[in-house]
Formats: C-alpha cells, sequence, structure tokens
C-alpha cells in the first residue's frame, strides 16, 4: 500500500504517521518525496478505507507489482547511489573494471592505472570465485580483498568484489565498497536478507535463467532487509545459442528501467563470453541506456586464470571507453 | 575450396580456369577479388594437390566453415547491395518502415509519407502474413503488393514485403522490390531454393529458436541456388523471459559480422514486442553495429490488425530515427 | 461455438439445422455426437441468443480455446484413426519404425522385416531430407516414395514418409499412407492447408521452439482445411542442455492429451539425439501415455546417411518393442 | 587419476599405498573394490610412470571427465545408500512424498500415515522455504524440522527437508535424515561444501537452467568435501513452453546413469507444476529408469500455503504409488 500524504505535511506529523503505521504492526518506508510505502506481513488484510482516515494521508494507492520497495510505481524517480564524487543511477555512466579474479598485486595495480587512466570509476576484482569444478581456482579469498583495498585506495577507485555466502560479508563490508552477488547466487534468500543489513551498495547480477521479475524481488529481499542501494545487472542469460557463452539481454534495460527506480548496468564481458563482442556489446549497452557498463581486463588476457576467453587487454578497454563515451554523449 | 588466384592473372584466364573447374564437375563462384570458390557435390574427394597444380592458382586454402559462399573466409570484403541510389550493407543506415499488415491505401501511403520524410529508404508491408491461427486475418495478398508497388513508386521507397509460399514468389518479385523470409520459415529449403532462382535481394529472418550457424546455412541455400543478394535479420529468439515477446540477441550483430560478409539489420520491433522498448533496443541495435533496421509502425497503433502492442505511433518513429542517425554518427 | 442438439435430433433435422448455419455464413462441423462446431470468419460477432432460438439446439457452448476443431472441448471423445485393421490413438500401441533416409531397397527392407517381426504397424523412411546444408544428403525423392510404396506392401506396413513442400504433396498422397510435416515445418500455414486438401493421416511434429499451443494451431489449419485425420508427436524441444541434441519432453503427451482428442506419438530417437538413450525414453513416453512411437533405425546405424547418432540396430529395436509393450500392458 | 589395483591386494598393503599417496600430498578415495582415485591439487602434474610404479598398482587409469568422485568411471558400480531398511540407488523404489510446506502437526501426521500406508519410506516437508518473495510465507523453521523429527519417528518414515544456508545445517542434521538442496542453491558452492561435512544423504535437486555436466559437479563439491552419499534429483528445466511451469527433463535419467554411480530420482510435482500431469509423470519417471520419486501431496491440496497448484491430493497418491509400482515391476 502506498500512502500519498498532504502536500503540506511537516516533518513531525509525517514521523507522528509513521509510528502510528509501526504500532499497527505495519513497516513502513518512505520512497519518494511524500509518498510512504506500507507493508504488512502475510494476509494482513486492512482495509483501504481504515488508511484514508489517518491525520495527513491525501490518497491510498494499492501496490501493483510484487517487488514494493523496488518498484517505480512506490518512487517513481530514479534511485542514484552517492559514493564520494561519483553518482550511480544518474546522467554519468558509471564503469567498472578489472580483472575476473585477483591474482597479484602486479596485476591488479596494472589493471587499476589503466582503469583511471581512462576515467572508470571502480575497480573490479574477484577474491571469492563461484567455480563450477571444485578443482578451479577459488580465489585468494580475504587475502584479495585487502589487496583490493589497498590498491583503490592508492588509485581513487571505488572497489567491487563478489561474495558467495554470509560468512564472507563482514570482511568483505570492510574491504571493498560495493559487493557482488553472482548470478549462481541470485536466489540465496539468505544472503540477500544478510546483505540487507549493511550499507554498501549490493551489485546483484541477474541469475543465468531468471526472469526480470525474479531479478526484482531478489532486490527486494535486500531492500526489505534495510539496504536500499541497490544496483541491478544484466550479464546475459542461457538461450539456444551456442557461439555465444550467454545472451546478453538488452531489452532488460529498458524494461527494469520502467518497472524500477534502481541503477542498471551490464556486463558484455558475462553476457557475451566472446572477447571480441565486448566492444560493440559495451556499445550496445550503453545505447539501450545502461547506468554504466561492468567489464574483464587483463594484462595479458590469455593468461588469465579465470574466463580468459571473455577478458579484453588494455588496448581494447581504452577504445571501448572512448567509444561508449562517444555514444553517451549523443543520448538525449 | 578457395583458390587464390596470382595477381596479374588477366580476365581470359580467369574464365579459362573457371570453364576448366566447371568441366571437372566443380561449381564455381567468384567471390572476393581474386579468390574463387570451388564447391563440391556430395563426397567429392579431390586432392588438394590437383588444384594447386591449375594454372594460375597461387594458393589453395580449405574452407572450414559449413557454409562456404556466406562465409567471411570465401569472401573477406563486406557485400554491398545497391538498389539505385541505396547501398545495404556498407556505410549507409539502412531503415526499414511501415505497418505489420498492409491495410488500406490511406493506413500505406501515411506510412510511406513519415517513412520519406524521416529519410527511411523503404517501405515495409505485410500482403501474406503467418498467422499462428487459421482465424486470423491472413493478408490482402496479391492486392496488397500491387498497393505496396504503388505507393513505392509515388514516394521513391524500396518496397519489403514477405513470402510464404514458392507460389507467391513470381508475384511478389514482380511488384517488391527485396522478399523477406519469416523466421518461421527460415527453414523452409524448398522456398529458399526457389528464392535463389530470382533475382530480388532476400531479407531473412532468424528463425526464433535457430543458431547463428543455422542463419548462415539458410542463407547458404539462397546463394547456393544462385543468388548472393541475402540481407540477415535477426528479430529475438524465445528464451524464459515472458516480460517480452522475444528477446532481441544484438550479439548476433557482432558475431555474424566475424561470420559473415552479408548485410544485417535488427529488427526491435518483433525483438521486443513491447511497444515502449522498440526505441532504446533500435538505438542499442546500430550501437552494436547493425547496417539498418526494420520497424513496425503505423497511423493508429493500436487499431493495428496485427502486431499492435509492438507497433510505434509517427513521432516515436520520427523520434527514433533522429536518436539512430545520431549514434551512426559517432560510430567510428 | 459449439452447439449441442437436443438427445433425439434425427438426421434429416440435424441436416437442415446445418444448411441454415451455412445460410447465414458459418462454417460447421460436426464434432461428437450431437455437437454441431460452428466457426465464424473474422469479426463474426453473432449472439449467443440467437443460436439458442434455433431448432433442436438445446445448449450453447462458447469455444474457450484459439484451437476450435482440435480442442477436447469441441470433441470430448478421442479421434481414433482407423487404417485398415490398425487404429491410432485408441488402446493399441502404434509403433512406427525405419531409416532416417531410404538409402536403398535392401536397407529398406531389411528395416521393414524386421518391423514386421517385432509387430511394428508402420514403416518409416525418409525420401525428401530437410537438412541444415545444402551440401548435405537431400534424399532419394520420389524414387525414394515408390520404393517405400513397394517395401510397405509387401511386408503388409502402413507407410510413413515427409514432405517439406505442396510440390510434393501429389506424389506422397499418392505412394506413401501418412504424411509428416517435420519440426522446421510445422509454422508453413501454406503447407498445412494444403495438406487439409487431402486424405492421408497427417503425423504433425512439434516445432523446435513451439509451444504446445502452437502445436494444436497447426493442427488446426490442416483440420480446418478438411482434413481431420491430424497425428501430433513430440519429439524435443531446444533446452539449455548440450549434452542432448533435444530435450524431448514428455510433459507434451498427458498435457495436450487434457488440450485435444488427436492421437499423440513421440519420437525418441530426435528427442534425445543419444542412441543409448532412445530404448529407456520408448518406455518412459508410453508411460506417460503416447498412443504410439516413432523410432530410427537402420541395419548398421554407423553407416546411416543421417541422424547417425540417435539411430538404433536391429537387436536395440527388438528390445525396445518387447519393453514398451510390457510398460503398455500394465497401464490401467 | 584411477589406480586398479592387483586383484590379490590386501588390507594392509592397500592401506600403505594410501598413505604413501597421501605423503606425496594426494587425496585418496576408495572407489569400486580395488580401484583407487587420487586426486591433486590445483596444477599438479606428476607423470603416469610414477605411479604405474608403486606396489601393488596394476593399471593406471587417466580420469577424463571434470566430475571424478561423481563419474561412472571412477566407480563403475551403481552407489546404494543404505538407510535402516531401505536402499536407495538399487532395484527398490525409493518414494518420498508429503507437503511442500509444514504447516502443522495435523497437515503433516496426516500425510504421514497416508505416506505410510501406500508403502512411501520417506515424508517430506519443508521448513525453510525459498520463497521468490520475501512477503510469501518463509516456512517455520526449527519448529518445523522438530514436529517432521517427531512424525517421521511415529510413522517409521525416513524425513527430507530442505535447507538454504550454512547456518541451518546443524539443525536439520540433527532432526532430519536426508537433507534436500534446492534449484535455486544448486551452485552455492559454500554451502555444497559444508554439506560434505556431514554424514546425512543429501538430495541434490537440479537448477532450473543448469545442465547434467553442472550438476555432477555440484555433487562432487560435497563428495570431495568428504560425504559420498548424494542423491540427485531431476525436477525440471525453464523452456520456452508457457503451458508448465517447468518441463521435467526425463532425458536426464538415463544420461545421468551412463555419466554417474549415483542414485537418482525425480520430482514430477515441480517438473511440471500442473497437479493433472503429475500422475503421467510419475509413471514415465519411473519407466526412464529413476531410482525413485518426490511427489508434493496435501489432505486439501487447494489450501495448500506453497505450490498448491501442482500438489495432489490422497486418492491421487495412492493412485500414482500403485501405477508408479506396475512400472517398476515389469523393468528388466
Amino acid at each position: 500500500m502506498l500512502l500519498e500524504l498532504r502536500a503540506n505535511t511537516n516533518y513531525l506529523d509525517k514521523q507522528l504517521l509513521i509510528e502510528r503505521l509501526e504500532n499497527m504492526g505495519f513497516r513502513v518506508v518512505e520512497s519518494d518525496a511524500n509518498i510512504l510505502a506500507v507493508i504488512g506481513g502475510v494476509n494482513s488484510l486492512v482495509a483501504t478505507e481504515l488508511f484514508s482516515e489517518l491525520p495527513n494521508v491525501a490518497k491510498v494507492l494499492p501496490l501493483t507489482s510484487n517487488f514494493k520497495l523496488a518498484s517505480r510505481q512506490t518512487k517513481p524517480s530514479d534511485t542514484i547511489i552517492k559514493m564520494g564524487e561519483v553518482s550511480i543511477g544518474g546522467d554519468e555512466l558509471f564503469i567498472i573494471a578489472g580483472p575476473c579474479s585477483i591474482e597479484s598485486r602486479e596485476q591488479l595495480e596494472a589493471c587499476a592505472k589503466i582503469a583511471k587512466d581512462n576515467g572508470a570509476q571502480a575497480l573490479r576484482g574477484g577474491a571469492y570465485k563461484p567455480r563450477s569444478s571444485p578443482y578451479d581456482f577459488q580465489g585468494m579469498g580475504v587475502d584479495g580483498l585487502k589487496l583490493l583495498a589497498e590498491v583503490g585506495a592508492k588509485y581513487g577507485l571505488i572497489t567491487v568484489s563478489e561474495v558467495m555466502d554470509g560468512s564472507q560479508i563482514a570482511a568483505a563490508a570492510e574491504y571493498v565498497d560495493i559487493l557482488q552477488i553472482g548470478a549462481r547466487n541470485m536466489q540465496n534468500y539468505t544472503l540477500l536478507t544478510e546483505l540487507g543489513k549493511i550499507k554498501n551498495p549490493i551489485l546483484l547480477k541477474r541469475g543465468f535463467a531468471a526472469t526480470y521479475h525474479e531479478l526484482l524481488m531478489s532486490a527486494e529481499y535486500i531492500m526489505l532487509a534495510g539496504n536500499p542501494n541497490v544496483i541491478l545487472c544484466e550479464r546475459g542469460i542461457r538461450t539456444i545459442e551456442t557461439f555465444t557463452r550467454n545472451t546478453l539481454d538488452l531489452n532488460a534495460i529498458p524494461a527494469l528501467q520502467q518497472l524500477t527506480h534502481l541503477p542498471i548496468v551490464a556486463d558484455p564481458s558475462h553476457g557475451t563470453g566472446v572477447r571480441s563482442l565486448v566492444l560493440p556489446m559495451a556499445r550496445a549497452s550503453v545505447a539501450a541506456g545502461a547506468h554504466g557498463i561492468l567489464v574483464e581486463m587483463h594484462p595479458d588476457p590469455d593468461k588469465s586464470i579465470s574466463d580468459a576467453k571473455q577478458t579484453i587487454d588494455f588496448a581494447t578497454f581504452s577504445d571501448l571507453v572512448t567509444q561508449v563515451r562517444r555514444i553517451k554523449s549523443v543520448l538525449i
């Protein structure tokens, strides 16, 4: 249920109303200016009339989507996440780049330097790696996170790294700015709920067979648990095509922007799985309206421990940034 | 097998070589400058040595892909199809627009005027409609084709219309410039072979569960039967997503450009099935590198007999053309 | 619209009613006992009341599905197609076996003998082959059909072969008992309509990305054009799994039986694409309720010109028949 | 690497060999009689010759699949998990039944009674529910587990319940016999590794877009961490079909049986998502060779808190058991 408040409702009256609703057993979230989202428990059947009689309530609107806090209906204005000088979700193009796995200080610094030189705002690097095979490299763990923190600080870059389990959250939240949830964990609800308890923005990747609706429901888990700073990421889905590893579904970008106020970035590295397709699909992502892109690069892509086939070199990255900025500059 | 000729081979010597190969039972296609593609029948096992001993043959290259005439390996340079002033497959952005179904002269003229005013080069309109239900409108048939020819001529637009069966080819080839093959007929091999016998360019749509490889094999059917003027069209595939009617697979654009020399256009109308997504996905298509786009528009989209949900109005079309041209202008 | 007639309506009154409805511009099909299906053109908006006032009409039932003639609602009782001694769609298990492609009289006779010896009722063999590549063997054509007719007659087997185009129907209808439509042509509506004009039963294979609803709409095309003898065939769909060529969707068997009265067979050869899976999946097909199965076998599977990987040998076929009959015998 | 020991190797010599291999830094698993699986760390490059020179080693076999402990190659004989009188993976059909969610003692007891009366060996019931929406019922938690333990003990049934996170394992391992991992957590590698540390058998459900290979790699995670008792479960994948919730992929049953020695059960409830399809697809599962089935039932299916659409009533369950046992009885 959404409550639209009277235009002149002052701060105190608003707080009183919130308190009263909470005493009635509801969870209340202040979404857009003068709109309160009221969320009940299971089976809470309260007549709309009851709400309309409360003081300062101008209008009562039913929530038609299953995702409530993530819904554009609840909050018509775009969510813009501020991190220092950087804004995610607004007009600025947010570029995240770095290696698939953190392998060494040298590798990570090389990536950070190129990222910074080309104007990227964030450095990514995997410390906990979700690998299909238990025999594959599983990541450097917390040592990787510390390295990422050091290198990020040195180059003035926001850091992004994946967590796979609740036990990794505390360390990650300490060393890393943005925590990433991978496709395989998009519906790991225990993990999502844990992420709702921290303040770091969460980069939530779409599962490789998840619908837009399910992605938004997963964002809702995080938001309902208390963390409103969710960045959605389209990273390709599995389809009948076998030439590419995944099919980057760019329809998701404008479709999600109609459904939600959350920022959305695209990952053309996983979305294609093919090195030579990363640059054109980064361009397409920005043209589709993505708020940012996430790309995997490496000083020597063929030697990348993981995801070598989709990792681009530094020259290609530099070219990519130039090209996506040109696209961004002509969007109306 | 590809034969690369010596640099100084003259016209006459080339013709003698072709004749000799044909007498040996091969089909010979002149692909790029100084390259001959030699195609055998089933089980033709001729030693590479035999070819290298022929006069004027500098190098013998095996064909590694199953599609031969359509392959970028056979013909490294882009195929550019010239139709009067218009070039398809080169630097010019080729825009095809019009109603899903031809309904009346008024409707078609209205579309043609808007198309022309906005600089589109081609007018599309369905006269034979492949409908899932036999109870749905099946199209105006040959009367529709004639109307399209008249309106196209009046406004100086190239015309595009779909054929569904060999029996429709003769009339369509007479009245229409480019013949379209729909997704459901992409593997109708009898039809493809028939289309190889005419001169009109063929717009070949990807089947909704066809791989890139299969699309190229279908192009090969047309080319092998004698018609080299094939334009490929990405129009979305079926996936697990249900919000959209199809998932426009833009990975296909750069991937196909690596595999083939043929022009490629994108259809964001069918590729999304959602009106509000057509414009952003048209932008993304061009950014991905498409040689052109195909969009469905209607004077009054909600009254469109077919595909109303994905049909845009004239104002949106005008906006779309402006935006895709801006994207095109910044591509390097 | 379905009209349920009064219990005691005699033949003459029924014919008068049909005539009257036809004069009103409707197409009338006698479906189950005392039920008439009345099908209008596009936009026929006739009030239900009008029908209920006609003589001998006991009840007027709206048609809720888009497929009307194929619908279980229109005709609650199972359609049983009688071909000589054989019944398709009833309690008898209908077994179709034979090579993917007809290669020679010896090969075909060998298959026919084994089929007959094991109690199969029908012999299949491809004469027109839909091949992804134009360079692959395209079948023996009409010579293959004649051979199939001869061998079928000699061994007392019903014959089944695929047609890919309207131009092949006349010859096929003459030489072959059941005409098969392949997955690639399931939505070739011109072909489906042509098949409605002959009397031979049609084995309609599900497209590899077609829904149950679309399969039934395609059956409707044939039935509406005049041929009620349609046998549906589940042959696997494309999914994310790559170990198998297709995913045999056995859910389709009981689901379709709820939606339609038409017979349904399963093809575990294409449905798996893997030789060692054919036998267990034939068992599963029968347990799911299939009216029959279609399997590819060959005297020497590894030498099969087409589909070798999914073709079983004679010993396996014999074992398969024994096993599926055991399953069939315990179904209640 | 697999080491086949000499036929007459005695217990002590075998232990000495294992110790020696472990001292060399390898992990050693005794798979089938007289076969040792030797698993190295990342990048362990040890020459085959080195192993062949060890005492009592008759033959050294390379491991060709990525899953090693789960591979049929490593252990040719079927794994049979013994739980009291019950054997899972052998000739006995293992039937697991119960409600989707544990709702009350009455509901659970009613299910247990019917399960027992019909000869099912196990009672399932969800205490932790992975729900797409955070607003849906999330399960009774540990109280549900305790209830399940009590009811299971009272009726002499093995108990099965899902865990979603490492934090739930300890309680579940105490109260429940078999721990289930749901489709959404199939690639939650942290959780899988935790499950390797307990002794309870693990019922591992296939992810709804996971390949057979990925399912086996996930089983490998559990086995490598120390728990060899993994039961695989096919529960349907997402496809283009929309009539059913999922497409039960029965090809998986015989395909997995070729690839692995682990027991495999099928879940026709989730695999169809449609109540009326559960019974025929249970039959088909058994005919395909499944070692068992998992079905959701409820005293009053329409009142089931979760998954009501796919939940069968007791009469249908009783009928289902009768029918699947008849199928099982005629399998050779």
